[in-house]
């Protein structure tokens, strides 16, 4: 058997095909628009196929356009998966998903340049739709495969000029044979930009990611009367800002109590009737709470509801709240993140454990079989955004890292 | 010498000519449409004038349309202004600046029907273009009377359409031959609905206003980097909205810290992009702040300034802080203020007084003249809308106590 722990993944090829991938539908800020089932896409795609034709991979496409191209293994075993997506926001980056496509790739060809066989086969997936840009469902290929989402619900999708997903899948000849559902897998690993800036902050290389945190989104409206901002006395007001004034420190006190991980997000916000000398009669923002733990995931939402159901009661304020959405946390398969963590070990870059602080095609994955997920940084954490951007050195090492994870799983062949 | 102590306005007059007045350009809802130099406009001042003909008034017209009619007295003596406006919001009310204008004309006709002459004149204003709505300044025709504004800037202000004001004066025929400037004036009163909760709240029919507030309006835009709401830990956020919860609650608390009189109005408020699971990259708010004394505005504005400096330094935040408008308070004369004092003591209603938190033309009539102002409730305190409505009976007592405090500087006559 080949000692194959010096193995490293090539990174100049990996880095000439990201450059080489980001050019179909390239932006004019350098970024890149392949989204969900366009030309751009299939165009992608077809590049990708060819690349994983030439290292000597089969393909199977299912019936939502997800692509899985294989490597052999030596024993007729169920396969390691690595998944990612190539379609990207309107205005996205190079590495979004992207990265964890042709890393996966790169596994394949560098086992190939070493004439290493592995005990079990290796595929790569590219699920269909992940951005949920287009077809406004994130995550789509990976949740109809994984069971979370009816193959003629998101069939039945329609982007902005009503062309459903299932009219693209068969214009753009991605509608495949194979059903959209789970087969038996040994693990799968997905390689992503972290989209944050922890990593960066922290001048680490790699994040070994251990679950992605509890989410949920709240829409909170508070009814108060509008009245002239000049005669009206303060006592005798109903003013919707002035309990916004009570709860919102609120909100990031319960982020604070629940540090270093609870998060706490106002996005949105508006005064209604809008007017500077006008007392406002209407409220409403959204707020955002995220933590890795269910236990302080519940307290953080529940701690938010009774300081605005407080601070409105006290000032006589009718306000409805409303979670209008929500992702449960994932804790990720201490097999896989084992395997990451020794992976690390063997290609000995620096690592830290962290959280997923945003929804992956791993989380649908992870329902189905053992999973889990490593991060390389990105500049300013900016992602969704033609100025998303990682290093060819931060590429490689992720690729290392998902190399080694996938060879402590999928054994190494004596032959 | 007659005793004129027991005269009364005809209340009964007074309503039906508002409710007449409230006919021309009414509204769907039962408001009044009868922006600045419109046909409806025309039309309102056409009907006033006929009343005022037919109460044997003489008429002037100035070069900014501001209507003068006068009740000659009995020597060669200034006259005794009773002033206010006919024109409206697009959604007004029948009583905003209608009430002071007919219970103006009230006044005479009461004078007339008891036969008793007064030694001053009695002139009754129609001030043009008060609302500011069509000709986007308010008070204009008192502005240019007063001198605080160029006739020429005014007659060149335009509507939505490009339609001038000089356009419209000559249009509409109200383009006078007098001098649009000041003539000397014995006092100045102007009756008005408080346009604010205070009387109805303390169940007071008359308000005797001492001045109006300071106030201004001003623009704070915090700059923050917007980043994911998933991935991004608290303490790496440069998020405005946490600059507003350290900030917020200290504007409401600089108004309580000069309650009962100041006031602080957050109007407009807009987090950038706006979207919910994205941290903010921009804050932009209005406050506006009040306060009937010199001294405590100042003193509001410097804390508020400081306020917010200190919340975005705390979290390293750009921030610019901008005047956009403001209001010096106004002081009415105290003989003026006496007058009215006195009247409501003649006519025994309950009275309070109070500063008026909005402007009115008195406040330019204020600087040539000696001026106050008498209030009475409008229902729920609202204004600037069709529901706008006050009492017969407290317009009636408005105008008896409008009548006995021109009295009381017109002087009777012994004839």
């Amino acid at each position: 058997m080949k000692d194959v722990a010096t193995l490293r993944a090539n990174g100049t090829r990996l880095w000439e095909r990201i450059m080489a991938m980001g050019e179909i539908g390239e932006t004019a800020k350098g970024g890149s628009n392949r989204q969900a089932l366009t030309d751009e896409d299939r165009r992608g795609r077809e590049l990708f196929l060819s690349w994983a034709d030439d290292a000597g991979c089969s393909v199977r496409v299912d019936e939502i356009g997800n692509l899985f191209v294989r490597r052999p293994g030596s024993r007729d075993l169920p396969p390691v998966l690595i998944g990612s997506h190539l379609d990207t926001q309107p205005t996205g980056g190079k590495f979004d998903g992207i990265l964890g496509v042709l890393g996966g790739l790169e596994v394949i060809e560098t086992l190939n340049d070493a004439d290493v066989r592995t005990e079990h086969p290796i595929e790569v997936a590219v699920w269909t739709n992940e951005e949920g840009a287009r077809f406004d469902v994130a995550m789509m290929g990976s949740a109809v495969w994984s069971g979370a989402m009816p193959l003629d619900e998101a069939r039945a999708l329609v982007d902005r000029a009503g062309v459903s997903v299932g009219e693209e899948l068969e214009r753009s000849g991605f509608h495949g044979p194979e059903p959209a559902q789970p087969f038996p897998l040994t693990a799968a690993f997905e390689l992503h930009i972290e989209q944050g800036p922890v990593l960066e902050d922290a001048g680490i290389t790699i994040g070994i990611v251990r679950g992605v945190q509890h989410m949920s989104r709240h829409r909170i409206v508070v009814e108060g009367q509008e009245c002239h901002a000049g005669p009206t006395p303060m006592n005798l007001r109903k003013d919707p800002v002035m309990a916004l004034a009570r709860f919102l420190p609120e909100v990031y006190a319960i982020a604070e109590a629940h540090a270093p991980e609870g998060r706490a997000t106002v996005g949105f916000m508006e005064a209604r009737p809008g007017s500077g000398n006008t007392v406002p009669g209407e409220l409403e923002i959204t707020v955002d709470l995220r933590h890795p733990d269910a236990e302080h995931y519940q307290a953080m939402v529940e701690a938010c509801e009774t300081a605005v159901t407080e601070a409105c009661s006290a000032l006589g304020l009718a306000v409805t709240q409303r979670r209008i959405w929500h992702a449960p946390g994932v804790e990720f398969a201490e097999p896989c993140i084992d395997a990451v963590r020794e992976a690390v070990k063997i290609t000995g870059h620096d690592a830290i454990e962290m959280v997923s602080g945003a929804g992956h095609d791993a989380c649908n994955v992870s329902k189905v079989a053992p999973t889990s997920m490593i991060f390389i940084p990105c500049r300013d954490g900016i992602s969704h955004n033609e100025a998303e951007w990682a290093t060819e050195a931060h590429c490689a090492a992720g690729a290392d890292v998902l190399l080694h994870a996938v060879l402590e799983v999928a054994g190494v062949s004596p032959a």
